[in-house]
């Protein structure tokens, strides 16, 4: 992978060329990734973007073309430091497809200042867009009750990396396949299609047009019946059905693409019943999303397969997960950690100070400090990434990634709250910035 | 630029195999793209996207990483012919910047049917979305009255294109500086930041952490003041401010990044002014975009340069434009086109026949056809951008490019839509396709 070391905000760098020049870069400083509400004004989201993200963690350093750039604002020896400095971070996260909740950090940056400053917005960048599209992929499947729902989004998607890093997000939220070659090229998701309207379009009939298609693909005869008149259009497909079926083929079905989709699936699953296809498919697209799925099964649709484009790439009622990175710890390289605190007037935006780690008990999800420690028995979420910036993790591969959405509650352990209890209190006392050393005397 | 012919929806490749199989690759397809209502509620869009697709297109082949990929799926001859294929269709296209209307097309593509076709998912994932984000862009300038506008956006943007690419396309719409230094790198767009809640946090107070960050950037001083205390903030700017004005520099200004923004600007300006920098800018940010600008002007607010991110690197209110490509018109090679419309039970999405053009009068813009030509005088906003593949088009440097939006009414040509009427009405009777020789003779 080509670095990206120039994906950055511009004050990543200017920041992190003042804490080297104040002679700050042996100080070592704790960011945490979370977000503060669950997407979709739903009750959970899935992490995800975690295998990119350490891609672009292991590929970081800045090379020549990038320093010449960056000579327009900096010094020439920064300049030097910088083409040099490599990534030696410890990194914590929760791996990818984990079900995540508002406030439980998905990543845990602890190193020098500088370079978990530069890394913030990348990171951000990759695993705010990587779990949204995950957990709206994981709802629209959840509405879809098992029938297989596939990514058409690409046309609609916000770029090219718009398109292939979302469709691998709405694979590990589900999505079974995906319209997009490169995606399926690149990380091994299956990719599915057939034809257009054009197709149809450009033989003198649409009837010539499905025997072309049948004629040169057989096998992958799902057939887009709504060019002139659907129900017409399933005629026909049903026609081409049965020539394939005397050359030993089996028409797949029909696809839907507008107009009132529930009942026209539900006339166009008696026809080809009635013609003896009852193992057709009948797929459906046209700006389907959770909820569009959701009225149309309950309005008995026949519809098996799901074809979602612009609201599933885009996440088209939320296009934006709200994380943030934020500051909870600094201290001198192998000191105590202090506890930072950045105060808000909406208390919900008032950060949690320390090493935070999430603790998954059997009911419920524990916020913790690792140094406070916490009491409950469960499976602590974050786990060890790179140490040191050596990669310790081994990526699983994509198609073991699934999903398993479930709500649950987050509760702060009480040693975790008194603390930020404590401090934000100091905090709107003196209108000041407060630092806590973290150790289990501060409570004392 | 490496090629991205894989970034097309599957459906693209099995149909160019069907003609292709089907002995019809010399038959020739002109496509249209273009979008069915203006983006935002608005009344008008700017063209942005055209100098990444040349850059697409004039990349396009299949290398023998995409053949081996594709031989999952397609015979070995096809491969063959696919990866001497090249690219040789014809490109008119509306320059980047343009004000734009629902039903022009911006971008058209006549030539060999399966290269016409497997452009689609490409051309249609980069117009789109620059489109989107240029209108957007544009709309945000428009409400912030001459003040800078900066992209802040890159941590929420969807991928590391759907930040860069945006960038650009905002760039296109009137941004003038933004925060993404790839993008900055990428297309000299001016980059700017200086530093972020950390920095502060991570020194003892406020006022130690902006005397260190003027000490080591004088003049870049542009002081983020509400990690504690918003107006205690600004008044350990002013401090600052002091000092650095002792050392020759002058305060850059402040940023407000919460709160009530008008009630903060307003006392931040009378502070600063009564201290002596009148000069000192105040920028704000926090989920700005058009709209609420528009209620900081109305309420006062006295802030000077506007950061803006989620809302426009994203188009958070309407995160995709739903621009199509649509077959109009086929034709033997070197014969007569003859005319194709798909039919659709909403009116508004039965597309226009024929190789269309549209030409900006004074107060309006028509399209036609330029088989049926059009009798109103005026500048025809497609311009030749490919002739047989080869690119006849001088790129404009980005810089050159300036949105200038305006509202105005588009008419169909009458000729072009009595052919239209005609084509519809016979569909219509015939629930069948129909093409029309495009000739005058139709109207005969």
């Amino acid at each position: 992978m080509t670095s990206l070391a120039l994906l950055t905000d511009f004050y990543e760098l200017t920041m992190a060329y003042g804490y080297w020049r104040a002679g700050m870069v042996r100080r070592e400083a704790a960011f945490h990734l979370f977000f503060r509400e669950e997407p979709f004004g739903g009750d959970y989201a899935i992490a995800a973007g975690l295998a990119p993200a350490i891609d672009y963690l292991n590929a970081l350093r800045f090379d020549d073309d990038d320093l010449r750039y960056l000579a327009n604002f900096f010094p020439a020896d920064y300049l030097d430091y910088l083409g040099t400095m490599r990534f030696t971070c410890d990194v914590d996260a929760i791996p990818e497809g984990t079900t995540v909740f508002a406030h439980e950090p998905l990543v845990r940056v602890c190193g020098p200042i500088d370079q978990a400053q530069i890394v913030e917005s990348a990171l951000l960048n990759i695993i705010n867009f990587q779990t949204l599209i995950a957990t709206k992929a994981s709802r629209i499947v959840a509405a879809a009750q098992g029938d297989p729902v596939i990514d058409f989004g690409l046309r609609r998607a916000q770029g090219n990396d718009g398109a292939v890093a979302a469709t691998r997000a709405a694979f590990v939220g589900g999505v079974r396949a995906t319209s997009n070659v490169l995606a399926g090229a690149r990380f091994g998701i299956p990719v599915k299609g057939t034809h257009a309207h054009s197709w149809v379009m450009s033989f003198p009939s649409e009837r010539e047009a499905f025997s072309a298609y049948a004629e040169v693909m057989p096998a992958n005869s799902l057939l887009l019946v709504d060019t002139y008149d659907t129900l017409r259009g399933v005629e026909n497909a049903i026609e081409v059905g049965k020539e394939l079926r005397a050359r030993g083929h089996e028409l797949v079905g029909v696809r839907l693409d507008s107009g009132d989709l529930a009942t026209l699936s539900i006339a166009a699953r008696k026809m080809l019943d009635d013609a003896g296809f009852p193992n057709a498919v009948i797929a459906a697209s046209n700006e389907l999303d959770e909820h569009s799925i959701t009225a149309l099964k309950e309005a008995g649709a026949k519809i098996n397969v799901w074809g979602v484009g612009t609201r599933l790439i885009t996440a088209f009622d939320q296009p934006a997960l709200g994380g943030v990175y934020k500051l909870t710890a600094i201290r001198d390289a192998g000191g105590e950690w202090e506890r930072r605190i950045k105060l808000s007037s909406d208390p919900g935006k008032t950060s949690s100070p320390g090493i935070l780690q999430v603790r998954r008990c059997a009911d419920r999800d524990i916020l913790y400090d690792e140094i406070l420690g916490v009491s409950n028995d469960g499976e602590d979420l974050l786990v060890p990434i790179f140490r040191k910036g050596q990669l310790v993790y081994d990526v699983p591969p994509l198609d073991s990634i699934r999903a398993n959405p479930h709500a649950r509650p987050v509760e702060i352990e009480p040693l975790l709250a008194e603390v930020r209890r404590q401090m934000i209190a100091a905090a709107s006392a003196n209108a000041a910035p407060v630092s806590n050393a973290a150790t289990r005397d501060t409570l004392s």
